[in-house]
């Protein structure tokens, strides 16, 4: 496996590194590096409607960087009559809004799929939902009046690193007409405070509906262009790809997933649960970035029933939902899956890619009922 | 391998579920389960002298406990003349105070040991600082009465699970001289806030100087005791032993560390650093709860130097440590290492215990110098 150089002048297509683990193969050294500082929402908390930030989903390519939000500036600039450099300041007295939106890593479900990319290995609990609170992208890009032929948008943040041996800062772009939904936003303060900085302190990208990818974090320069971005974090990675020589397609929006909280109690190694005998309800939520959830079904032993889903929590925020079950004792596999309006469920058998992307398999939870 | 369950009443060695990895097995799906659930702080955060919130090591033996904090109560009972059972409130009018404390988890490291035991697959990254705010312990054993032949009191939180076939709330002792100790503290605030779920709202147990399991969380219930406690967490785990039969040593304060943040830039996937050659400032923190840490080295391709080191944030919090490094091209393994007031190091071979607990293996930072 190889990867090279990719840059704006030479477009073509980047070769991402993607090691594969021998089938049955334990997780490895540099994959546990990962693990220990990236980290995600314990399941419990699908419990509260906001995430806490301390247990909200986090991925950070390269390092959190230092930001002195002082000197710090965000500079728009490109294809735009009005380049602007913009203090945070000038940033937080634009017009705010607050919205919460569910927020999910595109490469959650990874370490369930085989053989497993090598990469953050996710099981399902890369998700989380914050309420953000910022200033609408549409209007700074108005303000520096973008040429008539734009195309994309890039955008900059200022962690810097290397990947698939490409040093670089993390880019990634958005079609024009993404950018300008009335939705995405320049954000300064996560569940009312200010973005802590593993967040993206002093000002990250919203991208509701997307993937996390989609949201650059300690966003520094914002640049219009006309033709297509072809940055690593674009056209290397984040591809639904089968093979290094399928160029594949771009992972944007989240796909329909639901998420239970494992009922009953824990076994503290294997997570195993335990459940007493009688009226159970199990609860969980249940999100989609391409279009509403309609429908949230539980499984057990493979009968599956409808649950109760409510009204989500904002237009790009998840749903409760909550169904009674009345356990009876045995060993018992409890699942959910979702659907969403235009039809699309979670699989119960998951397709394979060659990065791990957009998974949504069902959630499978052992259960002890005694 | 088994366990029994263990009681005050009944006595005896209780036998943990240790099990170990075959050498050179990856990372279990066990282990992975819990390594994507609690949390390590990313080694870039060694740059704060406070930890944010959300990049403090978190580690959770259940489940994060839901706590409704108006019909919680902390009751004070046991071998007292006068039974206490406070609000939330009555704790936040006593006299309070707020120190900054660094927190280590027992089992940091344990992935580093071969063979490897099967718990929590920390590297180096559980540890934290944090100012927190609470009142005194002290001064509630005195408002409560403890009799004069008190020996441990008994602390209990709402978390509760089976861990080795025992099922408990979680609970740990401390000798009441311990207890005693005047910068123990109930606490309710972290950095200035209400302490968040996952790190025990709405009251935990902070005991500076020790790991982290005996400052416990989502404290609902303190007993005086005129024996000894032998609930699975103290009498189970958290002890220095060899193998099965061995009854060990409890796990107490907090061995001598240092750790830098890794220089330069990372690799995505490998971590491995890449750093410019000429004048680098390596920096770190350092810590000890045994005794003030005196000196801090700094190793490159095993030629040790004298890092400066700095007061500590507090009695009970780390010290800022830097050196400055003139790099020359090639590939360097940088190390650190303290040394506490009485004369107690870190070890470059680490000596093995069947728990993995109370590592303090140099740290190693593989660099590129180009």
């Amino acid at each position: 496996m190889q990867a090279t150089v990719g840059s704006r002048d030479r477009p073509h297509i980047l070769r991402v590194m993607s090691p594969l683990a021998v089938p049955g193969e334990g997780i490895s050294h540099e994959e546990l590096q990962l693990a220990t500082r990236n980290r995600g929402m314990p399941l419990e908390a699908l419990r509260y409607d906001v995430t806490p930030v301390g247990m909200h989903y986090l991925l950070v390519h390269f390092d959190i960087p230092a930001v002195d939000p002082v000197a710090w500036r965000l500079r728009v600039d490109g294809k735009v009559s009005e380049p602007l450099e913009l203090t945070l300041d000038e940033i937080r007295r634009r017009p705010s809004r607050t919205i919460p939106v569910t927020l999910e890593c595109a490469g959650n479900g990874r370490a369930r799929l085989e053989p497993r990319p090598m990469s953050q290995p996710w099981l399902v609990e890369a998700i989380g939902t914050a309420e953000w609170t910022g200033t609408s992208l549409a209007g700074i890009l108005d303000d520096a009046g973008i040429a008539a032929d734009t195309t994309e948008i890039v955008f900059t943040g200022a962690d810097h690193g290397v990947e698939a041996h490409v040093e670089q800062d993390y880019q990634r772009s958005l079609p024009l007409s993404e950018a300008r939904r009335d939705e995405v936003m320049l954000v300064y303060g996560m569940n009312g405070r200010p973005l802590e900085p593993q967040h993206g302190f002093p000002l990250r990208l919203i991208v509701p509906g997307w993937y996390g990818m989609a949201s650059v974090k300690w966003l520094n320069r914002i640049e219009a262009i006309t033709d297509r971005f072809h940055g690593y974090q674009q056209a290397g990675a984040y591809r639904y790809q089968q093979s290094e020589d399928d160029p594949g397609l771009p992972v944007t929006r989240i796909r329909v997933r639901a998420l239970m909280v494992p009922p009953g109690i824990p076994d503290f190694l294997t997570r195993r649960r335990i459940v007493d005998a009688g009226s159970v309800t199990i609860v969980g939520r249940a999100w989609c970035g391409e279009a509403p959830v309609e429908r949230v079904e539980v499984g057990v032993d493979g009968e599956w029933s409808d649950a109760r889903l409510e009204r989500p929590l904002g237009d790009w925020a998840w749903s409760a939902w909550s169904l009674a079950w009345e356990a009876t004792p045995g060993e018992r596999v409890v699942t959910c899956r979702a659907t969403d309006a235009h039809g699309n469920t979670q699989p119960t058998e998951q397709p394979w890619n060659l990065q791990g992307m957009g998974n949504n398999l069902v959630q499978e939870v052992s259960v002890t009922v005694r």
